[in-house]
């Protein structure tokens, strides 16, 4: 049953359609005490991949001494199967970062500022301006380089250490990268303070500027309200959004900011209002339990999601 | 910000006010390892309704071999305040339990019973029909002599065992407990396996039959989904629901039913969507860190509520 509240967006089929990037081989690993070695991340990918996801983070070049979890995110790429319809996206923090991950031939970036002074200074080691400048630089080598790119805003719905973020700043950040070229524009709840209203608000006006179709949305489910979060994303027509395989993740430079949205606890969600997300539920269920018993710990969610082939 | 979804429902205040009734100490240290003694789980209830709390459930009278963290309920009622402004509440399962309850003077009663024949079979070790009988018995007895009832219907929005259940069947065991006289109707997703679709339409047929006003709607958050379904609940306009600080709970004859919606992240959605519920948020974020201590777990989610104190 699809009542009237979610049928209006269905006019046609495409509007139906979400897609999803998981990004738990970046976001979610990150967070672990645990590293987990290059061909153990390769493999947790293929993994992923089989459910049906067609976009995937397969870790970030940044410096190893920072996030040893992120080390040997160069062999992870050299590792994989490079499927032919599957987006491989990297994290890149600095100019090192980019260029080692173009040099490897990662075939999409991301590359994210804060909107949070405090945060930058503490995330990256400087201030929203600095940070702006050079990622700037970096979506413009990156584009000239023939990469994808993805510029995003970190903090976007509100910070850990400075509260709400004015929706200003927020659409100055993402009217700088929109002025380099086309880029997809990224808005993520960093911190997980995002709530229903405060999430519509920033990307009902970061759509005006850019429109909806043009962005991605990363939720964490730090309150418990991702994926009430999420519903009122898609509520403005977004139709994007990272997500993270048992709900691991976080940012290391903001205590207790663990846990993105879970992908098979979005994928379950997304399938029962209807929308289509191409997308295993069951499968990834099954890698999600594969992880945790790498990890010595719990899925968040204990979704029961029925595979398409039981 | 309040948007004209939200706004249709506040036609009045009354409209805007939600009433949670927090059930951890019932719910939630039922499904924990450790048995916190009668005196920790009334200094506990007592933290709880500082907090602005007005309804509770202080435990349930149960066979202690069988559920051993419940043990001793009686005391805990005893060593209570008695507040004049609050509902205090037990959770009872057979005619014994019921006895016990009101021979300590308890005012409100909690009688559910299973619209799943297997569940019901593992719970309390009867069919549907018989636990019916039995629950409607009780229902008589509590009313004859004067306490408060809540009847409701475990697994009404799905069972681990048995999937989706039948809108006839909980339309069924709701009209019966309707017909012996002035209840509340409770609807429990006991398995934590609704999804929003789905809980709108059983609370729409059930809200058919006695009224939204008469229901309270019990949600777990095993996939992920639990504040989904709440806002779904919302909707459809229902006004009260029970919560457990923390997180915590489940049911003990369910694998991996871990998990009630947590009482701080239902009220800091609450508070963010424009109702009242006269809970201070934050306060409710230091009892569940303060429980979380005891029990030697984490809070499942970080609330970054703000005391209206501080």
């Amino acid at each position: 049953m699809v009542d009237r509240e979610e049928k209006r967006h269905f006019n046609d089929q495409r509007d139906r359609k979400v897609c999803l990037q998981e990004v738990g081989p970046r976001d979610g690993l990150q967070n672990e005490a645990q590293t987990l070695p290059p061909e153990t991340r390769a493999d947790l990918i293929e993994r992923l991949l089989d459910t049906g996801l067609t976009r995937i983070q397969i870790g970030s070049f940044v410096n190893p001494r920072k996030v040893p979890q992120m080390a040997g995110t160069g062999e992870v790429w050299r590792r994989l199967q490079h499927r032919p319809n599957v987006r491989y996206s990297a994290l890149v923090l600095n100019q090192r970062g980019l260029e080692t991950a173009l040099a490897e031939g990662v075939p999409h970036v991301e590359i994210y500022v804060s909107a949070s002074e405090t945060h930058s200074l503490k995330n990256v080691g400087a201030s929203v301006r600095d940070a702006l400048a050079e990622g700037v630089r970096m979506v413009e080598t990156a584009l000239g380089m023939g990469a994808g790119v993805t510029a995003g805003v970190m903090c976007a719905f509100g910070c850990y250490y400075e509260g709400s973020m004015s929706i200003t700043q927020v659409r100055e950040l993402v009217a700088r990268f929109d002025a380099v070229g086309p880029v997809e524009i990224g808005l993520a709840d960093t911190a997980g303070l995002g709530e229903p209203q405060g999430v519509k608000s920033v990307i009902a006006s970061v759509a005006e500027l850019v429109g909806v179709d043009r962005l991605t949305v990363h939720l964490h489910d730090t309150q418990g309200m991702g994926l009430v979060n999420l519903r009122a994303a898609l509520d403005t027509g977004v139709r994007r959004f990272d997500a993270s395989v048992g709900g691991l993740g976080g940012c290391p430079f903001i205590p207790g900011a663990a846990g993105n949205i879970a992908t098979e606890a979005v994928c379950a969600l997304l399938e029962s209002l209807g929308y289509t997300t191409g997308v295993d539920v069951a499968k990834v269920t099954r890698v999600s339990k594969h992880l945790a018993a790498i990890l010595g710990g719990m899925p968040a969610y204990q979704v029961s999601g029925r595979s398409r082939e039981d």
